[in-house]
């Protein structure tokens, strides 16, 4: 077993690439049942892309997300696929080399020239690059051959089958996601002409003191041939003015050597401060001082910690003594603060479809939730570079996950072998981010639906890689962890009945990582997948239940009609029934968020499950509709997110006339700074009627810590003509900082006529 | 960063070397304030030894068990020691060479070769090996200069002082163990003649097949100057017949090869069947076929895991929900155990005066206490070879932790160096034996007084560590772990008075890994330590308080006098105090580990906190009085770690005339056969009085599986002239399975009594 180890410590890095300077290839694409026989015929192929999307193109499928299309499509998990493409020798210069590179292939392939076999590979987010130059003929032709959908046993189809493989197991069926399995061509991939001395990756490493106002950098280049060459560094501002310098001539096989920034800007997340970049400018030069390759990018100086959360060491008590929960409280730049964020599940089913512009709006979507962070759940992709650099734009932290997910992935040799191998990529690529906040070996792995524990081999392997790749950023082996928590994914339990509001007031965690509220998903998209016969009602055995409305997880998720119909009686039309869904989700997330943030200090991280969604759902947790139109609930989380405002402690969501109402309200505050004194005035308005329940005046909060404010005196909720109040938390003059929480009324009339029916 | 952890995988293996063949040196010792003063003089040193034994006896100090004369000691901390040996140079042939070789010293120290610095080492557990023999002269000169004891800071004097080196921290000052530090060389250091060709160590790895019927076996041999030579192995049976062989010239600075046992003989823990040995002898031969050099080391086949407890995956249930407990159930060769067992601490305050020997008589108490595991505490050191050898010989099974304990370890780099050094040199010493079945980071790191968490980079270090260089072992980064638990250490609480029998009964954990009664050791061990005049009536200030009488730790332990006059009324004598204290013990301890054992399969360990001790205390939770005198709880202990016996749940201690009382009875199994069906007779006996209270008939009992029995109708408790009385569970016919417990016995009368004197 040693060896494995051993052997993977010396493996090669993941090169890092411009696209620039490239030449792109036309593709066609061809299938076969077996390995050995040619593709009948060949269709055009889009690069990146995937298989499935290009037979649907050139055999005019529907489109996979209406109605039950994507049925169609499964047969394609069992073929193998021919990339096909030609090209003409071009002019390559002595010292010159031409390079094959392909950013990803999914998942098992083969690459041939000229009918050769050059190289093979186990592994979709290991980046090749292939040296052509002396195999060339004057015509040439590439082929890459993708296995099939690689599967631990043939039936039943579902993500177990995935349990060995480094490949996401979200799209081998999920509560929001069809059984859809992406294959092929998942990134840029071209021919380039590169000098012989090159260089393949810059890392910019740093250590900041303990004061950060000094930053000691370590900068490490690595490439091809470079022995003799000359380089010159610089380091610039925001303004491209340069900071630092260094050149000299390369002795080594490798670049290295140190440089010290005095009172860096540093980079902040989202709401407490500028994420501030600098940029790295390596220039590799030959002897006569000509510049042979220019490698720009970005850096961000900041600290980033995982540490105790507050009240933490106190527990447990007493004795028997077991051990106190592990950290889940980010310090950046030292500065404790409480994670605001949700779950980025993948954007689009076949990731070769994602471009820079679909993760940027996603992106500002979670800067205006007031987001500072996203777990990339590990059911997922690892993203493509863009998604990073947007996050390190926008301050947005990153937890990111290895792609395990809900399996018992094994402690096999030939497992560990290519998670290694993989990791070790991720892990070079992704460190030089200062978004990358936290590394996870994957998701809910310690649970029993998983299976996997503290001695299971891949973890203790991701631990070991992450230590040994980028020490300085903290790792956890999965989420939950001892003192952190998922779920629940309902308004109101299926079993007890609780709602969200019981629930979390009863809850003591450090973080609440994944929790949900479903909702229907916006007529609109609705009309879109389901078929117009289908849509109203919604019916079992229909596009809904395949668009995750029926029968997805425990209960009636995620449509959740009985609940609907306990709470509002039955719907009567579409309209309606997506109105009630929504709010519930609505003012279910906020109860949420805010009283995961009410629990602060002890409590450091709210993360709802989840923020987007792979394909149109027809009811799902998420609270944005693919593939970027938020959902109601968006705009309460959002709202809920603000790093100062007033909050509720809210009861329950559905009142009567004449029952007794009291709440206690609360300043929740995130600021880095002093949050302003003021004024709140609390009262319940339904329609034209408005009942004041309290005036208080507070004084400055200091920063980042909550106050606890009053509660109002309990009051008989009057009668109104209506079906739902809003209570208002108004801060006077400051418009931006109120809140308001919509709840549902009943008047007692009805109610003793419901008794009524019943006794009948 | 990252260049650390780099550097660390290159770094070089321990010396696996015999001491046969080898040229012994006569030492001498002498100390100075400072590094660059020579010693005054130089007086006769003991090697292995300590400085502070070697002072002792040239300067003739009281024994530093006796009284307070470890104070006299103190001093010794603080100076620069200086070995001196000198030696003629022998006839060294040509291909051979001249090593200075020991396998420890400790802590911090240089070497000196005819007054040429020739090394320096920060750590005691790396064997060092020089090459000498370039610069011999006719007669030669080694010193050795030996630093102070090393302290994080010069104040307060306890071991938070070892917070920043890989030295035990027990020996800064514990509960059971004075402020005494060793220091210098603590094992075998001797010069060797070697060919130049030679093997430093060989590894016989092996993975054994799903089926435990065929073992894959991979030989490792590492050395200088292999190339070109041959080698010849075999591997043994007990019989000394041999089983494998292999030959072949070497081509390459290091020897492997693969083989395949088919059928091994499992190497089982103590009760579980045989710890079955091979023996592996390697042999390096030039190329004329004449040996070099033999290298024979047992070889034990078993697979260890640690796998999830029983129950543990359906915890937690319900939303928000968190991880499941971690594992802490042992597997052995596929067969879940129920590990019974001790604390190991070091048998000696200075660990150079251990011998075989001293191992071999604790060694051998361990198995009479029907163990299968020590923890090697991590407060302590790692022993020596010889304790690992007795383990593989005796079955014992070996949770070995890293020296830290009880500090916050730094994620400084200076420390992740020489941690890293003296981990692999650990790791790559131990990981031969059969026994050693788990790694630990060290004890109690996950509780607030030593504050080390998941994110220490020095766990992260030592789990990367035990992965790369033996996968196949549990690693585990401190005891307790969630689910997991360390205490009580009182029979009766201090805070809440409930007693172990209470407290054990409401806890529900995975395993319990330490707990302890304390009691006073035995009569003839005080009158050892405690000078005449201070031995009758115990006090505060004397050396009973030096011996951990008093003020050891929370309460008045470990003497516990209140506690004792509570339940029993003053003491007259010391013998009296004595026999309550080991009686209370005794009950106590039995209760633990009988209820832990009740508890299975949930709960799969039961480890007393501790087992023996490294100096006479006066009182302490140790079973067994230094160096090897058993306590009457070591039978009591030996007792309830029967596989197989009867057990009584009993409910408390102290019983009054005509209170009602019932007991539960139970069979505790842990049997790897079919228990024997028999029958129990439950009676109460006072005196020549004897009340029977149940016989219950019972079929034979399962493999590893416990049985409940009835519980006993309750009775009221007679009138008896005595002031205890024994339950006994009798197994008819079968002496040896039964079990008896002593209880407290109060008659009514005096009960009333009591009450009336309280009422005046």
């Amino acid at each position: 077993m040693e060896r494995v180890f051993l052997l993977l410590i010396l493996s090669t890095i993941p090169s890092i690439l411009s696209a620039q300077d490239t030449i792109s290839l036309k593709w066609e694409l061809g299938y076969s049942k077996n390995k050995n026989t040619s593709p009948r015929k060949f269709i055009p192929a889009t690069v990146p892309g995937a298989v499935q999307l290009d037979i649907a193109k050139a055999e005019k499928y529907g489109q996979y997300y209406y109605g039950e299309n994507w049925k169609d499509y499964l047969w394609m998990e069992d073929q193998y696929y021919t990339y096909h493409t030609t090209f003409k020798k071009p002019d390559i210069k002595p010292g010159e080399s031409l390079y094959f590179i392909s950013k990803g292939i999914d998942y098992q392939f083969e690459i041939y020239l000229n009918n050769e076999k050059l190289f093979y590979q186990e592994g979709m987010f290991t980046w090749v690059k292939l040296d052509l130059t002396g195999k060339l003929k004057k015509t040439n032709e590439i082929r890459i051959v993708v296995y099939p959908v690689p599967k631990k046993y043939p039936f039943p189809a579902n993500r177990g089958q995935a349990a060995d493989v480094v490949k996401p197991a979200v799209s081998y069926g999920w509560d929001f996601h069809p059984r859809l399995v992406p294959l092929g061509i998942w990134d840029e991939t071209f021919l380039k002409i590169e000098q012989s001395s090159n260089i393949e990756g810059v890392w910019v490493n740093y250590e900041l003191n303990q004061k950060l106002d000094s930053a000691r950098l370590t900068i490490d280049a690595k490439g091809a041939n470079l022995d003799g060459n000359q380089y010159t560094w610089k380091l610039l501002d925001e303004d491209n003015k340069e900071i630092l310098n260094s050149s000299g001539k390369i002795i080594s096989p490798e670049v290295e050597f140190n440089s010290e920034l005095v009172k860096p800007n540093l980079w902040w997340p989202n709401d407490q401060g500028t994420p501030y970049l600098y940029s790295s400018v390596f220039e590799l030069k030959d002897n006569s001082g000509n510049t042979m390759q220019t490698v720009i990018q970005k850096v961000g100086f900041r600290r980033v910690k995982l540490v105790m959360n507050s009240g933490s060491w106190d527990e447990p008590q007493g004795y028997p003594r077991s051990r106190s929960n592990p950290p889940a409280q980010f310090e950046i730049n030292g500065r404790r603060i409480f994670a605001k964020g949700s779950n980025w599940v993948p954007p689009e089913i076949f990731p070769g479809t994602i471009t820079r512009d679909r993760y940027n709006e996603l992106l500002d979507l979670a800067v205006e939730a007031n987001f500072n962070i996203l777990r990339v759940w590990g059911g997922g992709i690892v993203n493509k570079e863009s998604f990073y650099e947007l996050c390190d734009e926008k301050g947005i932290l990153i937890w990111q996950e290895f792609p395990l997910a809900c399996n018992k992935y094994p402690d096999d040799p030939l497992y560990l072998k290519i998670l290694g191998q993989e990791a070790r990529s991720i892990l070079l690529r992704l460190k030089k981010h200062p978004s990358l906040a936290l590394w996870c070996g994957g998701n809910e792995l310690f649970n029993n639906w998983s299976g996997m524990d503290d001695q299971s081999l891949p973890l203790r392997l991701l631990n070991s890689l992450t230590l040994q790749l980028d020490p300085s950023t903290p790792f956890i082996p999965t989420s939950p962890l001892s003192g952190m928590a998922h779920g629940d994914y309902v308004f109101r339990d299926t079993y007890d009945q609780e709602e969200v509001f019981q629930r979390m007031e009863g809850s003591h965690y450090t973080a609440y990582t994944e929790f949900g509220v479903s909702s229907p998903s916006s007529i609109n998209v609705l009309k879109k997948i389901i078929p117009a016969d289908e849509l109203w009602p919604p019916k079992l055995g229909t596009s809904w239940e395949s668009h995750h409305a029926f029968k997805a997880w425990i209960g009636n998720t995620w449509l959740m009609v009985d609940m609907l119909t306990d709470y509002f009686g039955s719907a009567k039309t579409l309209d309606e029934l997506v109105d009630e869904g929504q709010w519930v989700q609505s003012e279910g997330l906020k109860a949420i968020y805010e009283e995961a943030r009410r629990q602060k200090p002890h409590c450091a991280m709210a993360l709802n499950w989840c923020f987007d969604e792979p394909w149109y759902t027809a009811a799902n947790n998420s609270v944005i509709n693919y593939p970027a139109s938020p959902k109601p609930g968006f705009y309460a989380v959002r709202d809920a997110c603000r790093p100062f405002c007033a909050s509720a402690a809210i009861k329950k969501f559905k009142w009567n006339e004449g029952e007794e109402f009291s709440v206690r309200i609360w300043l929740l505050n995130d600021l880095y700074y002093q949050a302003p004194s003021g004024k709140v005035i609390v009262k319940l308005i339904a329609g034209n009627d408005s009942t004041e329940l309290l005036r208080w005046e507070y004084s400055a909060l200091p920063v980042n810590a909550n106050l606890a404010g009053p509660t109002t005196i309990p009051i008989r909720l009057p009668e109104w003509n209506m079906d739902r109040f809003k209570l208002v938390v108004e801060m006077v003059g400051k418009p931006e900082y109120s809140s308001e929480y919509t709840l549902l009324y009943e008047r007692r009339l009805q109610e003793e006529n419901k008794t009524k029916v019943m006794n009948k």
